[in-house]
């Protein structure tokens, strides 16, 4: 199996929303995805785009993506936050997961980034043994808040 | 006590600065920070700023600053990242966080965004109790992972 693996261009976002709907429809959330093929490439592709992602390409199909984008630390200053890393299911386990891994790192980098940014399910114990591995620290006393934009509009509205 | 909220300038990156320090210092790890007045000049002020601030300003002094960006989900696009909310010590209790706060929130709301995130101490119940009143969730099952600077320095060389 040989694939590549390059930045993704506005022709690749239908395949790149193929792969989000797939994991979403793995993860039986599929009606929580509500970006489209077009938002993507508006917010990708504008003059300020909103993120960058890496595609892998078997045979002239995108197999696999990377979408990530730039965070700020008041410590350390630029960052870069992987926040999503899909492979379709039947081409998992031939590298590529690792590969597009490997793409967003030296991407950071290359950019001078002080610090990779992810988030992990914490009783996926097989991703957390492989982040570790690579010199990655899992946060043990952090956890994420979210406010929802139901929740936003309840809250300014009220 | 009066204050008020304004979007910070380049000219309050002096005490915005500050108040990163007083933080790291009272969190005992003054020399985690590697950001200067400079970096916040040059990144929150460029063509393609990094982030943007609100500062809370009382008698024409800086007593306080919420630090934040937009990120991207796969799933709901735009999306607001709270970094960082600074009270300068002997101010708190006044308003002054709940002020920034709501002011972080009213920005993300009139952007529509779809989301705003942080992270919060998993001991730090207080916070996390303010963060729920507010209609907040508090994710249970995910964790923030790292890569910092060196490892990652470490990774791409080796």
């Amino acid at each position: 199996m040989s694939f590549i693996i390059r930045e993704g261009q506005k022709e690749d976002m239908q395949n790149v929303m193929h792969l989000i709907k797939e994991l979403a429809l793995f993860e039986k959330l599929p009606n929580e995805v509500e970006v489209t093929e077009v938002d993507l490439i508006k917010d990708g592709f504008s003059e300020h785009p909103k993120f960058k992602t890496f595609v892998a390409e078997e045979n002239n199909k995108i197999v696999g993506t990377a979408l990530f984008y730039e965070r700020y630390s008041t410590w350390k200053g630029r960052v870069v936050h992987l926040e999503d890393l899909i492979v379709t299911k039947h081409k998992r386990g031939f590298g590529i997961g690792i590969a597009l891994y490997k793409s967003v790192l030296k991407y950071a980098y290359d950019l001078g980034a002080k610090r990779v940014v992810w988030d992990v399910l914490s009783w996926n114990k097989n991703a957390i043994d492989f982040y570790k591995s690579t010199g990655a620290t899992v946060l043990e006393d952090w956890q994420v808040v979210h406010m929802k934009e139901h929740d936003l509009k309840n809250f300014i509205e009220s």
